[in-house]
């Protein structure tokens, strides 16, 4: 687990690598996204990945909430993904496109579509003011009042941690951009 | 390093990890993007990360061409990142998002904002046909002729790996999503 790796951060960032951060959890994610798998000897055989691995991963994301653990009619079980797991799809998206353009020197292998229209998927950046689309250069991370909370606890006593997953980001840490 | 790791995987997502997935690198890449980090001893200092953990990271960083090492008028090496590296900025922005709606109770602790106007940032799935923002749930991953070629490659013998982060992710390797 990364949980403890990153206990001084405050940063949602640090949050979501606690809990997708581990060698091969988004790849699993991504099959399970985009390919639609489910079953453990399916994720087993197509990533290679050692069956303990994936046995702790898939436990975690159950744990994390990130998955559904069902018994299949094969009496097996099967793992689907809540909301909170399918809602990793943009940051999968966000790592293709930069494989993409850095180092596929073949073309991309993965087209992401719309399901309405058939139109290919990219991700943007957003501006909710002035509605245009914002170069990464244009971007700036500021402290919120959350984060001035999250450091003054900070300075009043030790951080403290609570159950993997439902702690706040605010609890503990130190600031990144300030 | 990951390269190993995924090297059976066609998929530029699998690549981005390769280059940018260990532990703490990101966290690395976010403070020289939003923090204006560069400096060993404020990398060091700041994330509590082990001296040889970060020097392995930063060197890695720049062997990839994300960044560029130059010595300071100090005497001590300063990091900055190239446009390869600052590319990672929606990786950083969506794992962000994902972190402050699932794990961040006390509210976002970092607001990114546009520079232009001041306005919040956001990422969105956008569709190039249609020019709408697409739902998560509307995504669909399609193999393209560049998988199609990888995986002639693929049967045809075996895989060959050429030097780190120079590869194309045609060579070699396993789809994901067929």
């Amino acid at each position: 687990m990364l949980g403890r790796t990153y206990d001084r951060e405050v940063c949602s960032a640090a949050r979501a690598l606690e809990i997708a951060g581990e060698r091969w959890s988004l790849l699993i994610l991504r099959n399970a996204a985009f390919a639609s798998m489910t079953r453990f000897t399916d994720f087993q055989q197509r990533l290679g990945i050692a069956p303990n691995v994936l046995t702790a991963r898939l436990e975690h994301f159950v744990a994390e909430g990130l998955m559904t653990a069902s018994p299949a009619p094969t009496g097996y079980a099967e793992y689907h993904l809540t909301e909170k797991g399918l809602d990793f799809k943009p940051v999968i998206l966000a790592l293709t496109e930069w494989g993409d353009r850095w180092a596929a020197l073949d073309g991309p292998p993965i087209r992401y579509e719309h399901d309405q229209c058939g139109g290919h998927v990219s991700v943007r950046l957003h501006c909710d003011a002035c509605g245009t689309s914002v170069p990464v250069k244009a971007v700036t991370a500021r402290p919120t009042a959350a984060m001035a909370r999250a450091q003054q606890r900070r300075r009043a006593g030790p951080s403290r941690r609570g159950p993997p997953g439902r702690d706040s980001s605010g609890t503990r840490g130190r600031a990144h951009p300030s």
